[in-house]
């Protein structure tokens, strides 16, 4: 039997090593013919981009899981099945990064280049993003074929993933270089795009897989749908609080959305709050490399006292979570949604 | 009724009618809040890189499910959902173009600049590439949701769009740039890459898609697939003829394979053929832009008599997918891959 109450890091051992199944398997997958050098290339690549993130969102299929069963000890087969799903989360993640990073021309992820940026990827890196998108039905097929709730599971990952690809396409199109247009920005726009490029696959596609799991039938849970969606965009307004406000030696990066012309949370706010003669300062020097600029911008977000409309966010955010989940029916459910909001809220980091 | 029993004009005009239906069901999708910029994209996205090629994949969905039917008029419900099907595959190619185009950094694309050279698409193309892909599940869950086959369908382009990304993954990873190495170049690659590539999307999914739908076990037709995968080979292999021996007018462009170092059939037939001074002459001139430099090799595809090895793998090819086909036990089965022989065998387009 696996330790399935251990520790955190037991957890992450565990979840670790289904990783190790999961990519042997999918090298040697019967549909394709390989040689040594692609079986090789696709190793490489999916140590490089899957595995190295925080895990959280993988991870917490299996905690929601163990929430929903109140306490049963899991089975070895449960821990694994709800691991594979979690990897099916982190290999969707890995695929939109990969992407994204080509489309914004970054540099770094995760504290090493972005794969396009290694010597020999470059754009190879699309066909890439590609196969480990290709991936997850993969796995899915191969675990979970003969379960009842499959035709449900390829359902609901091919639905958030057309969410994600939606929401990234607002964002980008938004964005386009040359048109670059503040009065675009609005709240309503803000929520839109965190909604969908984050908050379905972020917050939503965890407990939803570990709900289908537990023979759910997601119709059921619409309203366990409306409080994860509401805590993914609160937690990318806490993002773009962090950018600006955060410490980098915790965030781990020096945040660039001002000088990037991001549609943050700040910038609409500040936009919100300002007088006539602030807005204008924030259209001439919104969106600029200059620190100079940066520094006009930082000055008017302190001026209107952002930090304190974002307390106030903060605190209103968290009483109407709260309240949406203890009018929750079941405890179990309310245990899985409490557990995410325990772990965002107030995060430095 | 629709007139299924008409002319090839009046089904290409009810298919491109099935298109308009399937892009208005996409552009109000519920299952995203659609901004008017959001809508006017995909709109534009979608009928550049949709509906512009032959359509022959799409349009043979229609075909082999009416061979299937036996001459049975079909209802308007069956040619609408066999349409939808052939869209589908029409979906999952310009999703691929999509892609290729931006990893070859290709200029033109049916007559037309590729999607990514377009202004103010540029790399936003990578995103609407998945979009397109995303666009498949949709099409599908929207109209055979019900069916008893929807999950066969799943598992089917699934399948199908895994094969043909790792098809492109060995493309990709040998012809990286800086490694151009022709003695990697063998007839068993060359065959895996357009098996991969191009022969599961191209042969072996409008047709499996047509018996799915006929309510066919695609388990009990095995040698089905691999009667279309020597198909889609020996379809390639023209390509790889007529890209160097055809003409530019009926072939619509003018072949630079030689130029661009591909793994050609032609390519890997004359390192077969030829002595070590024609060989040293190939290593010496492939893959170079200069007109000298191709003239050499073609000089060598001529000594050499490539052409007359062609007709004979041609003649042969024909032969063994003829007796394959007529071992096969159904006579209707016999005709959608006699169908499908006659439009290619001998094509000089």
């Amino acid at each position: 039997m696996a330790n399935t109450n251990g520790t955190t890091s037991d957890l992450r051992a565990t979840f670790l090593g289904v990783y190790s199944v999961l990519k042997s398997e999918l090298l040697n997958d019967p549909a394709f013919e390989w040689t040594d050098d692609s079986r090789q290339w696709v190793e490489r690549m999916l140590d490089y981009n899957v595995p190295g993130g925080k895990l959280n969102r993988g991870l917490s299929v299996i905690d929601s899981y163990k929430l929903l069963k109140e306490g049963k000890d899991l089975s070895e087969d449960e821990v694994f099945l709800a691991s594979a799903l979690g990897w099916c989360i982190e290999w969707l993640q890995a695929y939109f990064l990969v992407l994204d990073d080509i489309m914004d021309n970054s540099h770094t992820r995760r504290g090493q280049p972005c794969w396009f940026k290694v010597p020999k990827v470059g754009l190879i890196a699309v066909n890439d993003g590609t196969i480990l998108r290709n991936h997850i039905p993969r796995i899915l097929k191969r675990h979970f074929r003969e379960k009842p709730y499959y035709v449900d599971l390829l359902d609901l990952f091919n639905e958030v993933e057309f969410q994600t690809a939606s929401g990234q396409m607002i964002d980008l199109i938004t964005t386009i270089e040359g048109e670059k247009d503040l009065s675009k920005y609005s709240l309503p726009l803000h929520r839109r795009i965190v909604q969908y490029k984050t908050a379905y696959y972020s917050f939503y596609l965890p407990v939803a897989c570990a709900l289908v799991m537990a023979g759910e039938n997601l119709d059921n849970h619409v309203n366990v749908k409306e409080v994860l969606i509401d805590m993914g965009i609160y937690f990318q307004v806490q993002d773009d609080y962090l950018d600006c406000f955060g410490e980098p030696e915790k965030i781990g990066k020096i945040g660039t959305d001002i000088e990037d012309f991001k549609c943050s949370w700040l910038v609409v706010k500040a936009l919100e709050h300002c007088n006539e003669e602030q807005k204008k300062i924030i259209f001439e020097h919104y969106g600029k490399a200059d620190p100079a600029d940066v520094a006009k911008i930082k000055a008017i977000y302190n001026e209107i006292n952002l930090q304190g409309v974002f307390a106030d966010f903060e605190s209103k955010s968290y009483e109407k979570l709260t309240s949406s989940i203890e009018a929750h029916p079941s405890k179990a459910v309310q245990q899985v949604l409490k557990s995410f909001l325990g772990k965002i809220y107030k995060r430095q980091k």
